[in-house]
């Protein structure tokens, strides 16, 4: 790297830059503030109690987490109002575990798409549990369309529970072009299920109207969405900066890998960090399967389990055998799934190390 | 799946069949006795300790192993005869804890591809410390071209340590119709790295020339290599089903997932089994990002972090919510660094849990 970093720890390992990630942490903050959205980051991209508090002291209203286990994480760190963005289905065990939850005070909100799970939601009778509907903005993973907002809004109401709200990712804003037009279908999306429920006889005032993802959320339209939930923004990733949404100097997240081999024959040389610590996420619109902090024109062509394949700009020379360089992965999120720690820096010093503590909690 | 299986963890969650595992294990053991070659299986595919017992019991000379942190683990173990099959950078703290490990009277090889690496070895004088070079057989990635073999040699001798064989991983075995040519490259380039070394007046008889990758270790030419390291053929994935490497049968380990939401107008299913738990490799040749054991013509069509879109065979009813199904992941070595304990199931039951004592040891 360009500093050398004192008392780095051996490669490869997770570096997170304080200075940035306070800084990303501030700028959603203020453009949330700025726009009376409410903030409720996606806490499954850093997974870290710390990154949490600094999010919830920033403003956040509440987190959002993928999974029961990184709800029970973060509830036990202190958070008690937590959102599972996803259509958990209700099996008995699950239902045990949000009971346990609920049972502690904390306000708790999941996703539902379908009347089935709606139903089984009533087995669970807490006043401080909360359903969400999912809906398919244009992404086509889970979540119902828009005309059967309905249906599933009636099973809510049978099952005794609160309808608290609707709610979309937008991940087709990954791909370069797509984000602004995936902020569009966010926000046409939310109103007319909001409308759909309303021509039904459905208290709609108090709704909340929940989007966001990384790429298309500064692109949000006011007037939909009352909430955000964005992940990716507090580390930033070479993803984002592929679609443009976010700069070099906003990435706040390296893994720090050893050149341990060069090939002047192939204009390349291979880093320890593969795939078990970048992530092996590559979208058929990325350039390469990570970037390189120092050398913004080299490209990770290849991954395997603990091989970068680094191909250098064509006439510059390559780095010798032991340099340490800065990996910038393409998907973030990935990266902290896989390490049960990261090391903290500012600017050359290291100044700490965080337990990723929710690592692994899938379920 | 077919039969319910009793007492199932909550999904998404690793299964290990005990039955397939150990038929695999058997039948790898018995290719290599046959043919007079020694098998050191590649244990970052399972970082299991009950597995690499099982494997050292049917007959392993020792292990392979991508890291220190691999080693540290399986020689706690008991194993006593590890080779690190990867060109460590020599930084003071890996010399220390190398030097720790032969403090421990490990038998202990390590991978070199560098005069320079091979030098910097001369720092650590244990007699149970040998080099072996890593030759480039047309994956290129780490390993010298052959003809760069004499230098590396050189080096070694220089260091003052053991050189104890040549090892190459014909990796470009992974594609369609690959498999029997990576075989002959992997064959060619280790005979002809000995015969240079034997012209530049090296001592050739007793040299380990050591090769093998899963889709190609059956397809090894007797008379090159003398040791093999297969690490997937223990539980087989998807990507060895799409190379014609194994049969359905042979698939010893699957991710239970549960269908959360279904999309009958999209023909689709979304399990709760995502990139967190199957890992994301996805070949341009491979047909999906995994398969599922239940429906062999159903196909993962794309994954996020928590869901799996399972497109499903056209004109065939989709699954009901809440149906569990047997995910076969594309690339098996990502699954295991993903969880910290897997299912072991025999037939229709639960029999134990193992501890994925080597997960995330990424240096």
């Amino acid at each position: 790297m360009n500093r050398a970093l004192n008392h780095l720890p051996e490669t490869p390992t997770v570096l997170i830059e304080r200075g940035v990630l306070g800084r990303n942490l501030s700028q959603m903050a203020s453009f949330a503030a700025q726009q009376g959205l409410k903030l409720r980051p996606h806490a499954k991209t850093h997974k870290i109690i710390e990154i949490a508090r600094a999010q919830l002291s920033a403003g956040a209203t509440g987190l959002s987490v993928a999974t029961i286990g990184e709800a029970e994480v973060f509830a036990e760190a202190g958070c008690r109002d937590l959102f599972i963005a996803y259509p958990l289905w209700p099996s008995p065990v699950k239902q045990e575990r949000i009971r346990a939850l609920l049972a502690k005070g904390v306000e708790l909100r999941l996703g539902v798409d379908s009347p089935q799970a709606a139903a089984a939601w009533a087995g669970v009778d807490f006043a401080n549990l909360g359903l969400m509907i999912e809906l398919d903005s244009g992404h086509h993973r889970s979540g119902v369309a828009v005309d059967q907002v309905v249906e599933v809004a009636r099973a809510v109401a049978g099952s005794g529970r609160v309808l608290r709200g609707l709610f979309t990712f937008p991940g087709h804003s990954y791909a370069p072009e797509q984000p602004a037009l995936a902020a569009r279908d966010e926000h046409d999306c939310l109103l007319a299920a909001r409308s759909q429920l309303q021509q039904a006889g459905f208290e709609v005032d108090g709704l909340e109207l929940s989007g966001g993802s990384t790429p298309s959320v500064t692109l949000t339209e006011t007037g939909a969405a009352t909430e955000i939930r964005p992940g990716v923004y507090v580390f930033n990733d070479a993803q984002q900066l592929e679609l443009g949404r976010c700069r070099w100097e906003d990435i706040a997240l390296t893994v720090a890998g050893t050149v341990v081999s060069r090939r002047k024959d192939l204009g390349q040389v291979i880093l320890d960090a593969g795939s078990k610590i970048l992530g092996s996420d590559r979208p058929a619109w990325a350039s390469g399967f990570a970037r390189i902090m120092e050398v913004p024109e080299a490209r990770v062509s290849a991954l395997s389990e603990h091989h970068a394949t680094v191909v250098w700009p064509a006439g510059e020379a390559l780095p010798e055998l032991g340099t340490v360089l800065r990996v910038v992965p393409n998907h973030v999120c990935l990266v902290l799934n896989l390490v049960d720690e990261v090391t903290v820096i500012n600017a050359a010093e290291v100044v700490g190390t965080w337990a990723v503590a929710a690592r692994g909690r899938n379920n």
